[in-house]
């Protein structure tokens, strides 16, 4: 007689033991403002919509047929845009997807991953799910690069958000080619807001092969529905993340709608730049409100509301509830003292900016 | 000065080690009769491209908004198509991903991994990520289930197909469920073939924690380009892979083109009909050739060719290769003896079959 195991003696204890990732709210009826997960205000360009229809419309390459094991056209297309060789490139679902082959190849029990506190918490997770340890290396309310900390951290993988989340603080090259001096590990910069920003590190690449860029379709180019990111490294970094993923991880819409995406330079510039202009008025506006906010290098803002002369968490509770009461999704995070009285607003639209305006009036005069 | 680590030395070793998946040959050119990966000679059903063409044209819910991340409305379409309840579903990128999934939570350096040999080679890489073992339990010519030694396989987790790959060979769920009573770890049976075939294993679910059945839409539902399958199982295990899923696994357009496809059963009975009619042609042509062919419950058939007389590793080599010749891919297996003198060979549509029938016809008067 087998016996009687239950799933959880079955199921490896850490895995057991862990919580999932939280995704921001996805309300499913219409009629709400959704400023919580940093979704582009503008349509993908027409162009991605036309290749899906092409895709579509092509009976010899049907959705019948397996799409391309490794998205080998999009990769072209992402080397081209970036002036890298195809070799540099990975095409990924999503930039999670490479971010969870990137845990998955440099770090374990016994090879540490590393993260600036706060920072995007589904890092944690997919530490987690390697049964490693995280080293966790704490901003300051100053926000800037803590060098000499990551240095020293000890991990064989560390990852580095920037423009940075929730803060939308941007990391010069220069400061991240001096920790790439002086850190032993593989440094992932995850650049999924870096086409809203100034700057970024694709340049750093050619005389750093530990370091690694992460990438989105999901912000800029206004496909988070269609779950596209890559990563950029040296060929010898993508051949090992190449063994471990999914052998067909993007469909063929998917692949042609990035690639589509990617290819029209015009329509999106023209986009980021209209969510440039639209993010620097709500800065100014929420420092109209007397609120304290990070400069922002990203669609979204990192804002410590004001009432009656008072911050603090409560505040920022009582203004992400009565949000909430008028259906306006954005997010909070309470479970840190640097960002437990601030609350994360993602640029919207003009009219979605002017009825958050309505209801933070309104607040602020209750 | 930090000491010059090599990425070799910064990766897993066991990462390091091993060998990634290789999918079948997918040709980007037009002009190939492809019988190498199984895809379904029909198209989706119309229904599915209107569910597409619809999810495009819906601005309040348009692309550049995140997909549902638990893919709720597909889940529950599943359930309701299965009789199961909505927490005994997980929908995946591809049933990969579930496999996937499955491995990470129960499979590691010290809890072994099982299959049958020869089987889908893709569990092998699978677990060669988690650094476990993998007990192989030997079929024999018979491919009957060997249940006392897959029982005593030692397997935390065990993946079984049925109908097997590459075989077609079709597993009674009594049997299965025999093997449930004396094995006492996690029993995957991947079902990517049972739509075609006449019995499965869903049943056994109601009185089988530990059963886990994973399902395809890149075969019968002719959808292999949209990345979409499923796993059943109780709902503790779906609790646990959902901790280790990436939080937004399937884009907007392969979670509405699944559910439409499931519940468009009408169209797709006649397709599975229709390719059942086509696969029982050609075996019967593939055994008036006085080739031996295992009896399919799939859409392809896994056969030893003969010439002269003879069949044998060279004899399957030499077919492989003329095929290849004339532009039509079928798959060898040359590294078992179990498999080295056959190939499998998709159920195509009567045009491929019949090319496929002529060059098999100058290839034995040769």
């Amino acid at each position: 007689m087998k016996p009687d195991l239950s799933i959880e003696s079955l199921a490896l204890p850490h895995v057991a033991a862990m919580h999932a990732y939280v995704p921001g709210m996805q309300p499913m009826e219409s009629g709400w403002v959704k400023l919580n997960t940093n979704e582009n205000p503008f349509p993908p360009s027409p162009k991605v919509i036309e290749a899906i229809q092409r895709e579509l419309a092509n009976e010899a390459r049907g959705l019948r047929l397996y799409p391309n094991p490794t998205s080998a056209p999009l990769r072209a297309t992402i080397a081209a845009h970036h002036g890298l060789k195809v070799e540099q490139v990975l095409a990924s679902n999503g930039c999670d997807d490479a971010l969870n082959l990137l845990m998955r190849v440099f770090c374990s029990v016994d090879r540490p991953a590393g993260m600036t506190v706060p920072s995007y918490s589904l890092y944690t997770v997919l530490r987690s799910i390697q049964a490693a340890e995280m080293r966790e290396v704490e901003f300051d309310r100053s926000f800037e690069l803590p060098i000499d900390a990551i240095a020293s951290s000890g991990a064989n993988i560390f990852f580095l958000t920037s423009p940075n989340a929730p803060t939308g603080v941007s990391f010069a090259p220069e400061r991240i080619a001096e920790l790439l001096e002086k850190f032993s590990g593989i440094l992932v910069v995850d650049e999924t807001y870096a086409p809203f920003a100034e700057q970024n590190c694709v340049s750093l690449l050619a005389d750093n092969p530990r370091l690694v860029i992460v990438r989105s379709f999901s912000k800029a180019y206004a496909l988070a529905g269609m779950r596209t990111g890559y990563a950029l490294a040296n060929p010898e970094v993508i051949s090992l993340l190449d063994r471990v993923r999914d052998s067909y991880n993007l469909d063929r819409l998917a692949q042609v709608a990035a690639k589509a995406a990617l290819e029209d330079q015009a329509y999106y510039q023209g986009t980021i730049e209209a969510t440039k202009v639209l993010r620097d008025k709500a800065a100014a506006s929420y420092e109209e409100r007397g609120w304290f906010v990070y400069p922002s290098a990203a669609n979204f803002h990192f804002v410590e509301p004001r009432k009656g002369g008072g911050a603090g968490k409560a505040v920022a509770q009582d203004l992400f509830q009565c949000l909430l009461d008028n259906k306006i999704l954005v997010r909070a995070f309470p479970n840190h003292a640097l960002t437990q009285s601030f609350l994360r607003i993602s640029v919207g639209s003009a009219e979605e900016m002017n009825r958050l305006g309505e209801i933070l009036d309104a607040w602020q005069k209750k």
